[in-house]
């Protein structure tokens, strides 16, 4: 079994599509799959919903690729996690971000499982690989 | 020998210049190289010639680098890529993704070896390094 | 003892936070630190002060998020990498495009140990982990 950790950092829509996929294939396949969610990906992680925007460069493509993924029948990102979750995933919010963005454990969905410091993460990302998405 | 395996999702133009010489330089050592491209990159590798954007936060500086790379003979990153592959390199375009642009194996260009999922990539990326883009 | 290697392409202010986090993190962990630091994340690095500009998605939190950081006493990224550099993590800048940007060794500040080229920042990250930010 192997691991794979993933810093998530970027808060735009369309990289938490990559973060869905890849922790849920990963989960899917025995690996020990951790996010560290930390900047503004933290908006994503909150039990108050966040717009979150698209990428300005792709923004006019963001109509049709959410009409494909429906048509492919591609589940929203949360799903994916939540799947990967059941397979073992964990998902850890940044303490530092947290704490610059006013952020406390009880704001947090239920996608999230803690909230730890970055050398945590690192210390339990030691021997795998590792992602910053 | 190593491996190196990249994601590719990133669809601005400036992100494929480190992924052509990250890819080129580790094929060169030897290494094991293996790109798999997914969302707005996928654009990047169809036969039709999409033109891709220029991350919106420098595109006042876009004349100027692409000036600079011309003087420094610095090869575009489809030929970079070119070699890469000449050197063992492989690059698959992500199914899933594919699937919701709906694009088939027959609408990428000759750089593109194969449609593949999320989960042939892990496993061919294991024990090796992997960056995402 | 373990290796932390990290391509620094991104050249916007708010991704230079993970920059310093995640090395002055690992730098205390004990493990080897090295930057590779390209394409416009080039600017933060030189004698003459670039203003880096903030994601155009998150442009309007930027004033939110530094305010939030000043009151949590959370150190500016150039200084998280001067503590990671005492701790032994080293910084270098990409030749080709230092070339590429016009730069020489003596336009970059003291963070900057040297120039390298992608395959001497390749060959010394073997073995460890890699992020791409």
């Amino acid at each position: 079994m192997e691991k794979l950790s993933i810093v998530m950092f970027s808060g735009t829509a369309d990289k938490f599509i990559p973060l869905g996929v890849l922790s849920q294939a990963a989960a899917a396949m025995g690996m020990q799959v951790e996010v560290f969610v930390t900047g503004f990906a933290l908006l994503g992680f909150t039990k108050k919903k966040n717009e979150l925007p698209f990428s300005n460069e792709f923004k006019d493509m963001a109509p049709a690729l959410m009409e494909g993924m429906a048509k492919n029948k591609v589940q929203p990102w949360n799903e994916m996690l939540k799947e990967a979750k059941k397979l073992g995933a964990k998902i850890y919010a940044c303490s530092m971000m947290a704490g610059v963005m006013g952020l406390k454990k009880d704001d947090f969905g239920p996608l999230v499982d803690d909230i730890v410091g970055a050398a945590t993460f690192l210390g339990n990302a030691g021997g795998g690989q590792v992602l910053f998405i």
